[in-house]
């Protein structure tokens, strides 16, 4: 098999965009040895430099010009690494509609931007896909793709927040309360120094609203989700849920009767006799209910820089195998 | 989207195969929507034209010759659904000579001819998926292809093989004997009159050599399987399992270390903070572990008609959409 040489731009060298670089440098030859494919990074675009060379790059990479990303015929995928609504959502835009196909991380923009994107890139002729935005390196989105094929999937139902995951787990396995929890995922890295997105259950509508959407068809706005934290469980409620045999946990549910798709984020009680009680520190999982297969749960890393390069990479290898065919259909609101 | 027809063929018209028929019918509008493509059965081959029609198919449809079946230029995709390795493996191959795609959930044939199998689907240029021939509806292979795509896979564990864990779940949870529980399953149609290919873990060492098979790249037979089976386990073992906060699971498992892949299924202790202690029933659950992503667990329903015919159906829209690329690159042992 020739290998075939591929361009690589990257949106965003931070954690992120840093792990996608070392894993398409570091796990050359698993890829080249199942697909044929030659990943190049050709742009790497960040504020600063340095930053492009920590990641191994080299300097002649580096930009901080959209417009030489996408005006760059030797670039063929765009990663997309940036996080936030913009620019984010714009430069995807602009780089499908310049002919590369688009790999995200980022569920705030596509949640918020999804039917436009996915039109976008249709429109186009080239693929935007997504593993990444939710559940890290979990093949969510390969399985949901699967399963969609054949399935009418009523209910999506699951954990998709490692930090609030690892806080409600210290909390029942140790005892501690919701501050002192917090404190060490903070120092962990787990959680961000301003944990709102996390212990407000913002990150995990976004990924909801993804989710939901894919099973729809049809854009769903993360605002339809019915949004609670994990600021207001306290240590006896947790306790409590563990001496009748399960788990208080920030469940991400949609779930579709007479009158739509209804959404929710919140604490709930999870009896023992069900895995996601079972789901513990930082670890993501997603039960998908399909007619015909039943429950299916998919678990694993939800989060942090070698899944989610995982995720982007394999995105990127469909992406050049596969194109637009894997783009999904999804209908304005 | 204009929709394109595809013509199937169905060899065994038993419970797998008349519930894949079912399904192409009952699921047309979902299957349309996401692909595009109507399925149409043009043959089925049975020992008996009633179990054809009784599947809801047209007598016409219905033959006793693998000849018209791939002979016949409106077939597209041949599904093989006897089971079994002999005459399964040899139609397999004839209809990929022939230019026909094939879809199985066959894992004795499979397992055994592998290499061979792969071989004469790549040669011929059509795809050869087997979705349903490890874990029923459990998207496995789906999500092992993507991991594949950038991880190297040292490590598959879990538990393939439903009628046994549902053995093990009624001793762990109602102290049944072995015997009682085995009575129990046959009566609720989970478990064959003749059990041997479950309860001595002859069907668990098939799935693990297919898995193991596509991490490695290359054939690694059923044989080299390391294989006990259950019954010997005692209720005293499963009682202490339980005191323990674990339990006794039946484990596939397959590692690389410095000497190869060692496979092994066999009774073992799963610890109460391992998710596979958690599968009951005859639910089935496999962890892969790749180099990038960490652990990945995939739990759902590993057989029935249903999940099983989902699996199969998916792997037809795949076939047809997505032709040769998809199937795996097998080299001989």
């Amino acid at each position: 098999m020739t290998n075939r040489e591929v361009g690589i731009a990257l949106l965003g060298v931070g954690t992120v965009g840093g792990a996608v670089a070392r894993t398409i440098a570091e796990q050359r030859d698993v890829i080249e040895a199942r697909s044929g494919i030659r990943l190049v990074v050709r742009r790497a675009m960040a504020r600063s430099t340095e930053r492009v060379v920590q990641a191994g790059l080299p300097v002649e990479v580096a930009t901080t010009k959209i417009e030489e990303v996408i005006g760059d015929d030797g670039v063929d995928v765009v990663v997309e690494a940036m996080g936030g609504e913009e620019p984010a959502a714009t430069y995807m835009r602009l780089a499908l509609e310049s002919g590369k196909h688009v790999v995200t991380a980022n569920k705030e923009a596509l949640s918020k931007h999804f039917a436009g994107l996915v039109a976008t890139a249709r429109s186009s002729g080239r693929a935007l896909l997504f593993e990444a935005s939710v559940g890290g390196g979990i093949p969510l989105m390969a399985s949901l793709r699967q399963i969609l094929a054949v399935n009418r999937i009523t209910r999506i139902r699951g954990i998709v927040n490692g930090t609030t995951n690892y806080i409600l787990t210290q909390m029942a396995e140790r005892g501690a309360t919701y501050a002192e929890a917090l404190r060490e995922a903070q120092q962990l890295g787990y959680a961000e120094p301003d944990p709102t997105a996390d212990v407000e259950g913002y990150d995990a509508a976004y990924k909801l609203a993804i989710l939901a959407s894919l099973a729809a068809g049809r854009h769903i706005r993360p605002e339809r989700v019915d949004r609670t934290g994990i600021t207001g469980v306290t240590p006896e409620q947790v306790a409590e849920a563990g001496a009748r045999g399960g788990a208080i946990k920030l469940i991400a549910g949609a779930e579709l009767d007479a009158e739509g798709w209804r959404l929710r984020v919140g604490p709930e009680f999870v009896p023992g006799d069900h895995l996601l009680a079972h789901v513990r520190l930082n670890y993501n999982a997603m039960e998908i209910t399909g007619d015909r297969v039943g429950p299916v749960v998919l678990y694993g890393q939800g989060a942090g820089p070698q899944p989610t390069a995982s995720a982007i990479v394999s995105d990127i290898v469909d992406a050049v195998r596969f194109g637009a065919v894997l783009t999904p259909e999804i209908a304005p609101e």
